[in-house]
């Protein structure tokens, strides 16, 4: 395993990112910094600072994105950005994300700094508003505003479990602006933490993301009979909850079935009603949601799901009411773009591999959209994320930091040739 | 079927329902008044104000039970008191609690009207705090702070879901006072809806009650790992919503199995932790509740149970942190007092029946307190409760007020006699 960073550059991200992690620190190690909470606005705001304070030009967009741009955005040149996201999830971690935009202010400071930015490409950090969905779905909510794939009004309606809006926080807490970027963007760089084992297993540095998994979401709900939990005879009830137990339970075990790893399933959110000790559930709302390389396989989990839905009606009397499935296909990045990348880095003497992510980023939607780019992992700790034990060790940290430079580097010399 | 009331008494109950179902009015036919909500306090403001306005004294106590009494409460008489409750479920029915709190106004006020309260005894209609459970926990609450078996500071300190607590909403609604009735109390008689099918199946017009199901209840907690929903491993889980959803199931399907009908089960609230789309939860609390006649059934199935739970654990890696199982005995009404009032009922030409009640009621804390109590069931339509299809008939209503009229008398007699 290589250590970059040895010229003295790229030492900046341990110490950036244990200043953040200050901000909303939760469960010892951990964060809690919801999108569009006081405590988002909190970090933020000192992001917005720093920025200013090393001489970044800062804009903000009507959905709140941030950028920190090397030179004014009156310029008619390309922009290339590179960033993640500040917010995080309930009890999260405080790499996923953070790394990304702490890595992008080195980065783009450090690449200037040194005058290796060609005079033809404005470069730009970027924090993208809600890219978690923990709080207001839809996730990667600003990246997929700014690349218009979300209308913005769609995204400003989102409300929360409490009524309260997108829009009604962003006034709240004055984090919108009325910057256009869009227009300008080339390039897009991300760092991120992998959120899964592979790297630290193979003891590889670096990921070199070359695709997506596909995913297959649906909101589903199962309809019960409201009734009492005492008197109402067993033969009686028609349980809302004991049919969206068995779907739940059937969801994780078509992904545990699958002993080749190309199926992942999960339930991890649901809404009871009336949610009552002594009344039976009338309605259970759950999201469902498969991931996998393999559409087909999706397709094919999903119809074998939707018949085992079927079968707990017929045993339980739940009805299940399917909405319209989300598929999110399975993406190529820009494979020209992934080797010069990967030589790059490996330049660097770090270790590379080519990978899929499995997660959804910011750099997923940049790269469906048709933006050239490059997304890179650093290694996480026994695959923990979401999670306050989230780790990933400082000596990955410097790695990743030098190899987004060489990889910002490559995409300028990218977008200056196209 | 006999329908009781042919002199022109007993034909209060169905206007005064009809009535009251206006304040939170919801779903068409059902109401909602969470207990110390603000339509409570409607409701409860509503009560206040026709006892004035008929004459009967009112109190209220610090749990904010509200009393209406035929005498002063400075009276040395030994108190006989009737009533229910006011609150209802989330989506609930609007007849479960205020038929007997209504059906009390209008005896205690027929009864002194017509001269048939004994002059020994002081006879009191009883509004009684927080008997569903469905915001604030335990249920039957403001009884039970009466019959001294739940500190006033414990049911003070009981918190919703947002961290308001019983005392706030108390003095927000200023709903409490300081009257001390406990001491006086000599009798109680309760008229309520069976909420189960059984007198509309055999035909039977008023259920006199004359013992409860035993219920054990626990908290259960389920303890899985947070990570993300995607990139970890299935094999890497630890999901706690997997294990709570197969738990739940169990649960249920314990109560199916028994098909003599003795054994009922359920859950039917949960909080999962962090109930965010891609995070595995970490955490899920549920309430599990076993109810039957047979205390050593229950005892068996909570075994049973436990060991189904260790079996998830083993396959799931899903720990159970299982709480103090709650063992509410199986009790018996006296039943000298049951026979007096059941011969007092059928002189009605009313048809009856002794069953036990398996829901919990005031009248099942009083009676366990070792008040003479009497509780009358009339007929829910199919069972059907705890939804706004809760149905019983006009003829059902006014065959109960009258039934409660004899049962309460009864109960006088019974009083004066001791």
């Amino acid at each position: 395993m290589g250590i970059a960073g040895e010229d003295g550059t790229g030492a900046e991200l341990p110490g950036l990112l244990e200043r953040f992690s200050e901000i909303g620190r939760k469960n010892g190690t951990g964060i809690e910094r919801l999108a569009l909470s006081d405590l988002d606005a909190t970090a933020r705001g000192e992001l917005q600072a720093l920025w200013a304070e090393r001489g970044l030009h800062v804009y903000r967009d009507r959905i709140g994105n941030q950028f920190g741009l090397v030179q004014p955005l009156d310029s008619a040149k390309p922009l290339v950005l590179v960033g993640s996201h500040l917010d995080s999830q309930p009890d999260g971690g405080r790499f996923d994300g953070q790394v990304g935009v702490l890595g992008a202010l080195a980065v783009v400071c450090g690449m200037r700094d040194r005058g290796l930015i060609p005079s033809g490409v404005n470069v730009g950090a970027v924090n993208w508003t809600n890219e978690e969905g923990a709080r207001f779905q839809p996730s990667v909510m600003g990246s997929s505003v700014f690349a218009g794939v979300l209308s913005l009004d769609a995204a400003l309606a989102s409300s929360d479990t409490r009524e309260v809006r997108v829009a009604d926080e962003l006034e709240r807490l004055s984090l919108a602006g009325d910057a256009e970027l869009a227009g300008r963007v080339a390039g897009y760089a991300e760092l991120h933490v992998e959120q899964g084992p592979r790297l630290e297993e193979e003891g590889v540095d670096i990921g070199v993301v070359d695709g997506t998994w596909a995913a297959y979401k649906a909101d589903v709900v199962a309809r019960g009979v409201q009734t009492h939990t005492g008197p109402t005879p067993m033969a009686k009830r028609i349980d809302a909850l004991y049919g969206a137990a068995r779907a739940i339970a059937a969801v994780h075990e078509l992904g545990l079935a699958r002993t080749d790893g190309r199926l992942h399933t999960a339930v991890a959110w649901m809404r009871i009603t009336p949610n009552s000790p002594n009344a039976t559930p009338s309605a259970v709302e759950f999201k469902v949601e498969l991931r996998g390389p393999d559409e087909e396989l999706l397709a094919r989990t999903r119809d074998e799901l939707l018949g085992l839905l079927g079968g707990i009606t017929a045993e339980s009397g739940v009805a299940f009411e399917v909405g319209v499935w989300s598929e999110r296909r399975a993406e190529s990045f820009d494979a020209a773009l992934a080797d010069e990348v990967e030589r790059s880095v490996r330049e660097l003497r770090l270790s590379t591999k080519r990978m899929p992510t499995i997660a959804g980023h910011d750099a997923v939607v940049m790269n469906a959209a048709g933006v050239p780019t490059t997304l890179l992992f650093v290694p996480s700790h026994d695959g923990i994320t979401h999670n306050a034990a989230e780790f990933t060790s400082d000596v990955d940290l410097v790695n990743g930091e030098a190899a987004l430079a060489a990889a910002v580097q490559r995409l300028c010399a990218r977008v200056l040739a196209a």
